[in-house]
């Protein structure tokens, strides 16, 4: 979808989340993101020793090239001639979206001109999940599969399929958080009617997991 | 399960490929694997931008030190005081199950001793996917869910939960092989019910995906 109809598309999903905006306004509310801060010469061995889930966190903020290389690391673009990008997706569908859910609001990363689209202007970490520590994370990424673009012929193929490439994603960022100095913890236990209510997303947006983000408490 | 009932438990699984071992029999098949090849100095940004699926492979063989840092990247334990893994699984359940498949026969991973345990003697690779350029990898890697074991309540959660734990697993896959020279893609379309049975699987086991693995054709 070119980045007219994409924003327009924006546009329809924003009307649930308390940001009722106008196109042009909408098109504002799209920032690039600042370049990425990436994890240079930590290995990927280094990374795989450390990977592990962490669910307790400091109040520190992740400054915004460490979410800038956090989204590029998760699915971000690595083949610009292509589209194609860090994580597989069946039949390369790319149905997953990456919703950021800060203190500031909700985002959607648009990973082709790496981006942040504002969805809404509250704070809805806490509806991301059911356990205690989910809003003590500066940072809740929020898994939504497009279940009218996965691959899959049944309704329980798409869903298998939309599980699978959230955790092709979902690894990276385990992996990008193991070295640079980040906890995190993939969730699947969300109240997923209210959550996808304050997202306001339409019927074939289907939120599947969530991950919380944060620096460990020491 | 301790080693002892792990052999037994593989006796069962045995039977029906091939292989009727006795349990002694059995605990002559399982070897450790060498010390594994890992990335050395390779960052896991080289590992993200090259991550990308490669569905041609030469006929050069895999030798075992890689095939040995591959499984350990998969799913291996990267913290022996708990056992805890590479990849993440709902509520530490280490549903998965890794089986290798080559032209010397099946093999399953036991992660807990980083060891090969032989299930069967016969080529079954054609058997892992219905693509053509499947049997000409010289390793297919099948993922295994044991349904009694997933988290989740219903028949749903569970098949979700394991397929997005295949996903995690898979991902380490792809970025081992993206630094290490290797071409892989996963699959999901495979007949199934044709594969469960050339593996021996009891009912709770499910094949999830696989994925081939080999050195691209120059």
């Amino acid at each position: 979808m070119d980045r007219r109809t994409f924003m327009r598309t924006a546009g329809t999903l924003c009307a649930g989340l308390g940001f009722v905006g106008t196109e042009a306004a909408l098109a504002q509310q799209s920032d690039s993101l600042p370049p990425p801060s990436l994890p240079g010469g930590r290995t990927l061995e280094e990374a795989l020793r450390a990977r592990q889930s962490i669910r307790s966190y400091s109040e520190q903020d992740i400054p915004g090239e460490v979410l800038s290389g956090l989204l590029w690391a998760a699915c971000g673009v690595n083949r610009k001639e292509t589209g194609k990008r860090t994580a597989p997706s069946a039949v390369n569908k790319q149905e997953i979206d990456v919703w950021v859910t800060k203190k500031d609001g909700a985002f959607l990363y648009e990973a082709k001109d790496h981006a942040l689209v504002r969805k809404g202007s509250e704070d809805i970490r806490a509806l991301t999940g059911t356990q205690s520590y989910v809003p003590t994370a500066p940072l809740d990424l929020v898994y939504v599969a497009d279940m009218s673009k996965v691959a899959g012929k049944t309704e329980a193929e798409k869903s298998n399929l939309a599980w699978a490439d959230t955790g092709y994603i979902s690894q990276n960022v385990y992996l990008y958080c193991a070295v640079m100095g980040l906890g995190t913890v993939v969730r699947a236990s969300i109240d997923v009617p209210a959550l996808s209510k304050a997202m306001g997303l339409p019927p074939n947006q289907r939120v599947i997991m969530a991950q919380c983000v944060g620096y460990p408490k020491a």
